[in-house]
């Protein structure tokens, strides 16, 4: 199946019924009905992705996507274009945040060269899908071609396939490119029809002078191609990224394929807003994990109704903000699955 | 040692060299300087608590104090007071929210009941460290005696001294007690010197007039005690509950010892409060788990300075907000230890 019929299938439909078996389930547990919050929401809405009273997120499969941008040349970030090749080695030899988190979790991590500048040729534990030596500049022209954006997508799909075949019972994606929170700042507010200055924001470090800059050059990118961006693909081809472009393959993926997704900051909730644009009914599968210190995030969030578990001030990327939230996830499966109820417990229910 | 003498210790320094030291450790790591947000700070604070660069939490201690309130006869919980005991013979029996986190985080995890109703006789898993059988009502006389409050004073110290013998390197306090939620208004209104409708809530679930009735019990409390309060361990003595004295005793013993607090929600931060103001200097010992949904959390939180980690509309007690947030220190703790520094990854530094 091409990427392009992939694009199109519908997401897969959520089991009432069992969203209903753990809610029925989570008022007889030995606890007054509600105390446990957001955990109790998650446990239910996991069940009905999973389609089991149940449910479990023991295996997750992390997947970092890493690319380049042509727009690094006009100066919007705090770091060298050379640092997206030198942290894929770092996330190669284990010595990244997201490494540590994924050792720690137990999750698979896989890093997916979708497009630097520069190729590094073989790395351990790092996959080649490549889509180009990155994209051009997105402030002058648009940052990839359709046939470039379709490896991109077959990236994202890609890493989907892997992860099902793994057993995963959650994914989350990463992403890393230097430059790329101008990107997503160009994406988000062409999708949402926000100007330049509501979204743009420090990313890894800007001082003021350093955002005004950014902001120019999405207001730039903007004016040249936001009259292109109804169709959320095209948008995507014109202002999007390698990584962001798989990103959002990928949350399609696991929407039309039924694997939850954990969602992580601003990057990769751009990627999930241009999804959703794409399939309203994918923001069934996502749960978003960590509202990140970017300022553009909140803009997104709103629009998609998301309210995230974690607001630690956290501004990496990686995945790290979604992988920081795995052992809630973890802990509600299990409170939802092995606390005693009140018949089991001998526990006299409340209603005073 | 006397509780009395105890009480009157000094809480241990912490080490501003090994802070210094877990500071510049963060400044060296893989990622811009502070993108890993309240991760960075945890990290940092934990090395100074811990004399050492590179903190850990792998070994936690849960200590669940219950016990039963007398004011509980006053309607003020939406359950009925012999819950408390069979919550008791829930957690003996690992059914509980608590137990199931426990299990989860590899914690110890510890029962004490210092003065249920009905005394339920040994149970496994459940240490007996008596006050009595349950406090006075706190709307009519003082909750308990001089001497019933230093037996509970000591059922705090006894846990931490247990918690240091196992090698803990977090102890974690949580509570059970149909009515605690009512005493805890009292005395942490008593201590703010706030009405009793600024931090009356719903406590476990009642509705409107519930909460009207409860609002109007802690008022009478404060009419009767608030004038003899200006001592914490008087006003510990006369609106706070065995599990509630042992919990600031817990505290004290922490802070005196040198041992990380990780401090549950409403009922917990009370204690933690009455805690703080015997003895200020013991807060640099707490770190802040989750913000209840209980409204008078905010403002005990507000006095103390604090912010949670977590505000995932809990409000459940028995410690299950603060082991939610256990994964947070121990993915903190991992981070700072384990991620690659710019020269050992051969990374460029920002700075543009």
């Amino acid at each position: 199946m091409s990427a392009r019929n992939q694009l199109d299938a519908p997401a897969a439909p959520l089991d009432p019924s069992a969203g209903r078996a753990a809610l029925v389930r989570q008022d007889q547990l030995t606890k007054p009905r509600g105390a446990l919050g957001r955990l109790e929401e998650i446990a239910v809405r996991l069940a009905a992705m999973q389609r089991r009273e149940r449910p479990s997120v023991d295996q997750v499969h992390i997947a970092v996507f890493a690319a380049d941008h042509g727009v690094a040349r006009e100066g919007v970030s705090a770091y060298p274009q050379s640092v997206t090749v030198e942290m894929l080695r770092n996330f190669s030899r284990g010595g990244a945040a997201i490494s540590v988190l994924a050792q720690e979790l137990g999750a698979v991590l896989e890093v997916v060269d979708v497009g630097t500048a520069h190729d590094p040729g073989p790395l351990p534990h790092v996959i080649a899908h490549r889509a180009g030596a990155g994209t051009s500049n997105l402030s002058r022209e648009a940052a990839m071609s359709a046939s470039d954006q379709t490896t991109a997508l077959e990236a994202g799909y890609a890493a989907v396939e892997r992860a099902r075949a793994a057993g995963a019972h959650l994914f989350v994606g990463g992403e890393m490119g230097i430059g790329n929170t101008t990107s997503a700042t160009a994406l988000a507010s062409a999708l949402l029809g926000l100007p330049a200055q509501d979204l743009a924001g420090p990313g890894t470090g800007l001082d003021t002078a350093g955002i005004a800059r950014k902001t120019e050059v999405v207001r730039r990118a903007l004016l040249l191609h936001a009259a292109h961006c109804a169709d959320p693909r095209e948008a995507l081809r014109r202002l999007g990224g390698f990584e962001i472009v798989a990103l959002a393959g990928a949350y399609l993926a696991c929407a039309q394929q039924g694997l939850p997704v954990l969602i992580d900051g601003f990057v990769a909730s751009a990627a999930a807003l241009a999804a959703a644009r794409y399939c309203p009914d994918a923001c069934d599968w996502f749960i978003f994990g960590h509202e990140s210190a970017e300022p553009g995030h909140a803009r997104i969030l709103r629009a998609l109704d998301a309210q995230p578990l974690l607001r630690l001030g956290m501004r990496l990327g990686e995945g790290s903000g979604a992988a920081v939230a795995v052992p809630l996830l973890r802990l509600a499966c299990a409170l939802h699955g092995r606390m005693a109820t009140f018949s089991e417990a001998g526990v006299s229910e409340g209603g005073a």
